[in-house]
């Protein structure tokens, strides 16, 4: 297989950008990563992009070839693929695969989601198609109750506490709060988070992701053509992706993610390493509880430990494994389909030394962990700033 | 690059199935291709997924992973493509992609729609997403309106008449009439057509493709695994895939679809075929006029000269040429994700000699051309009964 290196990057602010369409989200992050890279878009041979919902948030299928429209790459293939919230990851496993398997030299990955320009009620309804329609969505679950009852049996069988699930809130506010492009680049405190209005108990307002407009780009190449333009390219060592079911109540556990497991045994014995060689990580944190999962998953802890190891800071900024440095999915925001793509975008930022406030010292094993759903997908990939 | 036989194909019947859901369409033609190939489920290592629109249709996004659980298997890595209408041609495409490159052996590459749960201007509207949203569908256009555009100008421009267009739709119903899983499997007049209610000039009722419920799929493997489990497998010797831009009035023409051309161009060039050695083709015919553009595009026939050679019988079942023997998407059906999925299956039957009343005699090599939207993408497959 071709080894595959990420030569460049870019990705718009998240927030509500009332000024921007999806057209508009997608051409500034492709030039940005297009710029970054430093080639011209004639050496571009192929696009994927990851998009969850334009179909229902913006009425607008077909969002590949709008891709290559709108960074004006037409006629390249163009391919849209979608995962739900793991679109983006997905985009970037599928241009990873296509480098890797020789078919192309130089792929774009991108990610966009336009998901302001309905009303709150249709983006819940919306995201519900992460889930399963028939058995969930149909009888009034929301992805809220889904991620609540995933805490609430975390609590009852780990003794996690809700203090620590807002842990992970106040540690992403701070290091959002350092990220210019976050939604919320500011620091909330523990009491915040507690007395913040109930959406589904034990979660509270400051324990979700917010609804965010945004796009992210990265440029891949293999490694002749990487080495040949780039002087600090970050590269592809490992990429997995699992399924599980769709409806949560169909697993064998509601606190731990097969597919996360899964995905990451794939992506790190790919990679070569353990989770103790992981310097720092993207995960997916939806809702706090999510995160819990995801440190207990990927194996930075044993399971049922997350609670207590995120209120211990074990995962700040400045510590052995800082997590979300970008703020994460709470406090940088979550355009669904943009989040996987934002992930590889901020590891790359932090093994290329250009993380500037938020840079974790001496960073060179990233991984990136991405869900669809309550955990139907989970696409992982493992950046390094060797080539292996 | 590996060598990538189909060793299994399998669909639904196409039509208004009232009572079938997207799990029992995907799990019904998923369980007859992999019986098809006669293999077991753990053969299989991915799942590549074509739908357009479930979002819409039915409020369920996260179609991959929902495909990979209704079959049982999760967790393989299982992935949603979209390109509209085109969706099922690029699902096969990446499906193909990912064996020649060498990531995986065996491969289901699938599409499904679901289309009749939902009002008919529901589905009109959810269409129209495979157009532009901004610059056509939020101004009026839907994709009768935009086909008709195309029609009127080809008249103009070629002196075609609405006899030629209706000519298609007698074509596709008689080829349709042997299929027993077509939608509509009986035959119909040119005066039918001519007096069929007007839809959007000069396009009447039976110029147009149905609202369809429906599935199919197509197992994949490399040369030696093909070569172990399957007496005549069929292989894909070229795969094209090209975009263009998302509205219609941004091309250089209206009745020349450059990314069919492209997509032609390169599927033929890695095939090592001319137009002339194809011994038949499944064209996307989502409206008359769409076939005899892709018959031009395609190199069948001089650009202009599609609709008298449809009138004159070039295409029929008969002829050196047969097009849409399935009684393609005008008479088989069109569930948009599922169509270009469909295309391979009947490409298959007909190379193997299973295609009974309406078997082409002496097919070795044959063509698949899907569309996306007004022709913002276009996959072609070329197909052989010899590996090479």
């Amino acid at each position: 297989m071709e080894k595959v290196a990420i030569i460049g990057m870019g990705m718009t602010k998240f927030g509500e950008c009332w000024d921007k369409g999806l057209r508009d989200l997608i051409a500034e992050a492709g030039a940005k990563a297009v710029t970054s890279a430093g080639i011209d878009g004639k050496d571009i041979q192929a696009i994927y992009g990851g998009n969850m919902s334009a179909g229902r948030f913006i009425g607008q299928e077909h969002v590949g070839a709008l891709i290559a429209d709108a960074i004006g790459l037409s006629p390249i293939p163009s391919t849209r693929v979608e995962a739900a919230c793991a679109s983006g990851g997905l985009a970037l496993r599928e241009a990873y695969l296509s480098i890797a398997g020789g078919i192309y030299d130089v792929v774009v990955a991108g990610g966009v989601e336009k998901m302001t320009d309905v009303y709150t009620e249709q983006v819940s309804l919306t995201l519900g198609g992460a889930g399963d329609q028939e058995w969930e969505v149909f009888h009034g679950a929301t992805f809220p109750s889904l991620y609540a009852m995933m805490a609430r049996r975390h609590m009852h069988d780990y003794g996690t506490t809700e203090e620590q699930l807002a842990a992970v809130a106040v540690k992403n506010h701070s290091n959002g709060a350092k990220n210019p492009l976050a939604q919320f680049p500011f620091e909330i405190t523990l009491e915040q988070v507690m007395k913040s209005s109930k959406v589904a108990e034990p979660l509270k307002l400051l324990d979700c992701s917010p609804i965010t407009d945004g796009a992210a780009a990265v440029i891949l190449a293999k490694e002749s053509f990487a080495k040949k333009v780039c002087d600090n390219p970050v590269w592809i060592t490992g990429s997995g992706h699992a399924t599980d079911t769709l409806a949560l109540d169909d697993r064998r556990s509601m606190t731990t993610l097969d597919a996360t497991k899964l995905a990451t045994k794939v992506a790190m014995k790919q990679a070569g390493i353990t989770p103790k060689q992981v310097d720092l990580a993207e995960v997916h944190d939806c809702f706090t509880i999510a995160e819990i999962c995801a440190v207990e998953d990927i194996g930075f802890v044993k399971k049922g430990e997350g609670g207590k190891a995120e209120a211990d800071g074990m995962f700040d900024l400045n510590s052995d494994i800082p997590v979300n440095t970008s703020g994460g999915l709470k406090a940088c925001g979550h355009p669904v389909g943009a989040t996987g793509i934002k992930q590889a975008v901020e590891i790359s930022w932090q093994l290329r030394g250009e993380a500037d406030k938020r840079q974790v010292k001496d960073a060179n094993i990233g991984l990136a962990h991405n869900v669809g759903g309550s955990g139907a997908t989970a696409v992982v990939h493992v950046f390094s700033r060797e080539v292996r």
